[in-house]
């Protein structure tokens, strides 16, 4: 099986996910500046987390061009990262109408450390299901963002009960180290066509 | 006709009904963490919901695979499937904020039972067609679970009655029996090619 | 310019209107079956539009099945005819949350009719564009539902002021005379090939 | 790697912006005509941002046309693209609820020049990056449309504090512009093909 229809469904849910997300920002009532300013916070939320849509997009691209067939449990492990991504509208949505409060705080990372434990599950599937075997085994060796990033949100949860802004930072933090696409799989796929 | 574009308008209703479901998790307006308790049923209905979205999606994806041409039939079989598949996220709402209540819970089950006979109507249809003919007539000749699921259905349903739960316990079960992708199909396949 | 993409994007649109009409049908707050009861009419609304954007998408595939380059004409009549599908949703809510009233009745038939005037100038444009030519032109000569069909419309919006039921008739009527998907331009391409 | 998954999500988000719009205009109340009139400015403020979005989509698609490869730098311009469009819902919703109020105009036309200056730093990136090099580059170089929209935005910003009905006027007029599909680039293609 090909793995064409498995990226277009992904790639639906991906675009609902994306788009879904700006209906949490309400068209407010008045029709002044200043009926803007409570929605700041809900538009900062939103911008963080289409930030973290569009990495998970782009790295999910790079992961299925480095793999060439799609088994049973690809199939249930893409899913279960789409589950994880699909509650993001609602943690953004709830992070950003408390302003960035605590507990709404540590649910968004929980929300992003579970997505990334499910995108290493679908990258270890995929790599365990021998369909693009060496090439991405040879890029996970040196994937200090991928194993870094679980334990800053962990940190970043932790950090929510002191200081939710801080909690922020690292969440923001881990999306900067993230938007540059993972160049690890083109870098192999280079070095072996040499 | 191909398949292409009928896959792609499958895809993209399943991805948008997979995704708005989770439309019906209200953002709370507390910001503690009891806030979130009244959701936990809407969760948990949300959570069997894409389970079973995600499973009529891997089927299709592998009942299609065994067909080569599209007829008129083929559309409006499909149509029909999607038509009760697009009634999962109300039931799912309802259910969720009801708390699996009896009625809420049967009408549930009825959207499941309508879904898997449609189901069963399109793989006719494909078989009727001639276009997929043996190798997927081979394969349904031992669909143990494509005949044992409606039945179920119909257990669950009359269990509300007595028992929610019950009927939460058997919908459930049947998500996890077709959790599996479904190999039939595959196999012949794999069989003829031997 | 090719027709894929094209076909892309109207699927993605025709998806999208089909799956959020069923957003109008609100969840209940009781949970028993009384509560249903006023829902009726808008599911009723709903299995209508439902079967109508169907009807646009099989349609829609058979035209472009008969088509081989896509030009900017053809772009906006496309928009055009997406454009008036997109108020489905809204005419479907109006007229079920309002029992099938006269003036909800009367705006629904509207859409109808300006979407089957889209459809037919998505058609000419087609023809005049060439790339079709005479396939669809000769297919489009025996266009009788394609005639018809505004025809019955017009007769429909001006029976709300007398009968809202007879219009809903009359829409349902028009609606079953599509349901077999257009095989006029099957024919003609058979033909071509003895 | 190469254009079309770029695409389908492209074509999948712009498709669910250009649809969710139509869900600020809310179902109203009453059964009669009367009911429709406040719809009237968020309907008129609908027509404007679909055929923005149906602009977009077309010169989106001739853009990508000559364009073969696609870099992680094209990913992000075109997410940064998108980005602004997803705003255009909410902008739409709140201009028209308003009744094209100055400061909900305002905002708008601050999207549509967000949007336009997103889509010129695309266009640079693709060129940029050499893969559509010099195709694309002499397209540019007449590109009266792309360098006189931006200025027109600003005129109609400034506008609104005066006159929200010429601000409305001057959007209006730029997406008339923009109705015709972008040739320029179909015209080199063409030359080079002599």
């Amino acid at each position: 099986m090909g793995t064409s229809r498995f990226e277009a469904f992904s790639d639906g849910v991906l675009a609902i996910i994306i788009t879904i997300m700006v209906l949490e920002m309400k068209v407010p009532h008045g029709e002044h500046l200043e009926s803007l300013g409570p929605l700041l916070p809900v538009f900062l939320s939103y911008v963080l987390s289409f930030v973290y849509v569009g990495i998970y997009w782009n790295n999910h691209h790079h992961l299925l061009h480095a793999c060439s067939r799609v088994t049973g449990a690809m199939l249930w492990a893409n899913l279960n990262l789409l589950f994880w991504l699909s509650l993001l509208p609602f943690a953004t949505g709830w992070m950003g109408e408390n302003h960035f409060a605590s507990v709404p705080s540590a649910l968004y990372g929980v929300i992003l450390l579970m997505a990334a434990i499910a995108y290493r599950i679908l990258q270890r599937t995929i790599v365990a299901s021998g369909g693009a075997a060496s090439v991405l085994r040879d890029a996970m060796g040196r994937d200090w963002k991928g194993r870094l990033s679980p334990v800053l949100y962990v940190v970043g949860i932790a950090a929510t009960s002191w200081s939710a802004s801080l909690a922020q930072l690292i969440y923001a933090s881990v999306a900067m180290l993230w938007l540059v696409p993972d160049r690890r799989i083109e870098h192999v796929l280079a070095q072996r066509e040499n």
